[in-house]
């Protein structure tokens, strides 16, 4: 099969040996898969994310000297199954997998891995136990997002937005439009969203948000409704008093009474929740300062460099801070009901298509933010310009 | 009446007229008033912590060229009331008060504003709805613990302990020492403390600590039981398929049940309860680099420089950072009635007592945490080392 293998961040197609899947796994088509900020990361700082896992408890993240596959965003078709599989899908049924395999035990990251090779390929071996059938006649293109879909997914969970908080996107990139897309698809009614890209702009509103900013010209947090808004410590403070207070005129009510209402009460309404989607040194302090009191945010960007920030100004705004990875298997599978129910349109993320001879230039395309937000690779296509 | 005031660093004792209390405050004798490390800090550091409170909406935090009375976590006794009262408590009811005071509508921080002084003094003016009875017979030494033990609640609630987790308390200085206190009283079974000094980690046994640690010698983590622990990524990966590969072998299963389970069970437990008590840079970094994944990390340390963090390490670990600041009332009512029903004994914590003339001595003796935790003014004593 044809494959794109990246080894010192050259990218080179080669015909390699058709995978065979292990026990438990499933050898699958690649119809679609989708080039993510990951990819272009480990392109040229897999040695970087490497050590990073190896610390956090993954001694099998790529090298960038080792010869790998990536894609670990894609849809397929059945081929043939592995010895132990339940086989439940006939040959040519469309399909999604979690990008995760295991060998001896171990799990690996598929497209990340040179355990685990990726879906820049003809064909790639999934697992069946994390296999599921794309339902509702659902295009494969439109299947391969369900993996980023997923990620955002599991960050506005990770946000427990309620459908009247104020939520913000800062940063509009893929992963930044796919959780405007989730947000909306929750039924949160006002998404504020924030780029310095017109075009990133543009594609945010496509994407459901109700107010759309550009940063250099106006701060999201002066954009949004200042309804019922917290604005500062004096605003905490005064609503803990204007409850005691309130409550020490109502007569008859036992003074044990008071303080436990004021738990509830007194603690007042909880602030908005922004996610960054950014992922540049900076903009989580950018974010601690500008936020207002009691803000919950959800960190989504990956930042690798070491950060600076000002803890003292958390503190004092009652800041929470929620750094999101992945998504567990319900979430994944949610993600592509979703999709295939049409509660979610991924068609605006999706910028442009490439064959394999066409990855190169869809790295360099992916560069500018005017050009692009997710494009997608396909295997049997000849194009090679996105 | 005589009370401490301090200016531009120095205390003087002074004879300052009897406060007048205004509409819906009450006056009380102050019979204790606890020495916090926000009184060390604000001595010495008030501009800044003046600029971040303006910065996050308070205006009003005392200046260091300003004459500012310190003191706002006290017990008394009720003397006189204002204007607009409901008098609920006879003259020489002992009592306690959250720090807050109003004038013209704003709320007022007692013993951090010149525009509310506080209890380093004979007496103190105090908000009628902010007051509460001190039940039970509880000393005025143990009920003028109820505000940094408030402080302990609201952090030990804002973590969210399940009474079979892991709870970490890093740093046991008196807030430390208080969170211990807490963790007990909720119930968490297992409490793991690590502080530098020999004499706080005999505090925190005397807390109630389970597992108590020097961090020179030994990591708090590899202190704490095995059992059930999630160490790295490779684990989360792990249980996810686990889950799914267990699932996937249940016959007439139907296969989106086994993704509806996966959201529960494919996300495995979470991890442990980190607090941060602290407050020096760096120490978040250390904690987010060594932390089990999956930990929520509660910030109550009070670090006022910028600090330095990985975020890339915190996203792999999926860690949850939430910045704790006070308490709201119902908070100040749990924690007198947990020190006045014998639920948390404070006694551990109060290591001094002095007067007034004893203040400057004391602020030094808190300098080095091999003599004191907390200390305690009386302003009717005549000792000047605590």
């Amino acid at each position: 099969m044809r494959a794109a293998v990246v080894t010192n961040t050259e990218f080179r197609i080669e015909d390699l040996p058709t995978p065979t899947p292990g026990p438990g796994q499933v050898l699958i088509n690649v119809s679609r898969c989708g080039i993510c900020g990951s990819d272009l990361h480990a392109r040229t700082h897999a040695d970087e994310m490497a050590e990073l896992a190896a610390a956090t408890g993954y001694d099998r993240f790529m090298r960038s000297d080792q010869s790998v596959v990536l894609g670990h965003e894609f849809s397929g078709e059945i081929v043939d199954y592995g010895p132990g599989c339940r086989k439940r899908w006939r040959t040519g049924t469309p399909v999604v997998a979690l990008p995760i395999v295991r060998h001896d035990g171990q799990p690996n990251l598929t497209g990340l891995s040179t355990a685990a090779p990726g879906a820049y390929a003809e064909q790639v071996v999934v697992q069946e136990s994390m296999t599921m059938p794309v339902p509702n006649g659902l295009s494969a293109e439109h299947a391969a997002l369900t993996e980023p879909m997923a990620v955002a997914w599991h960050a506005v969970r990770m946000g427990r937005v309620g459908k009247g908080q104020i939520a913000f996107v800062i940063g509009c990139g893929p992963i930044g439009l796919a959780v405007i897309s989730m947000l909306k698809a929750a039924g949160v009614r006002t998404v504020v969203a924030s780029d310095f890209s017109p075009r990133r702009r543009e594609l945010a509103t496509t994407c459901g948000a109700d107010i759309v900013v550009d940063p250099a010209a106006e701060s999201p947090w002066d954009a949004a409704p200042k309804r019922g808004r917290i604005n500062g410590v004096t605003d905490i403070l005064s609503l803990g008093f204007d409850t005691m207070e309130r409550l020490r005129r109502v007569p008859n009510l036992p003074w044990w009474y008071v303080f436990r209402l004021a738990h509830t009460l007194g603690a007042g309404p909880a602030g908005p929740v922004i996610f960054e989607c950014v992922g540049v040194p900076g903009i989580i302090d950018q974010i601690l300062t500008a936020a207002p009191p009691r803000s919950r945010i959800v960190v989504v960007g990956v930042c690798m460099e070491p950060d600076r920030f000002h803890p003292a100004m958390a503190i004092n705004k009652e800041l929470e801070l929620r750094f999101a990875l992945g998504y567990d298997p319900g979430e994944f599978r949610d993600a592509l009901h979703l999709l295939a129910d049409g509660k979610v349109n991924p068609a605006p993320l999706i910028t442009g298509t490439v064959g394999l001879d066409g990855i190169e230039n869809a790295f360099t395309a992916l560069g500018s933010p005017e050009q692009h937000a997710k494009i997608l690779i396909d295997p049997t296509s000849p194009a090679i310009t996105p």
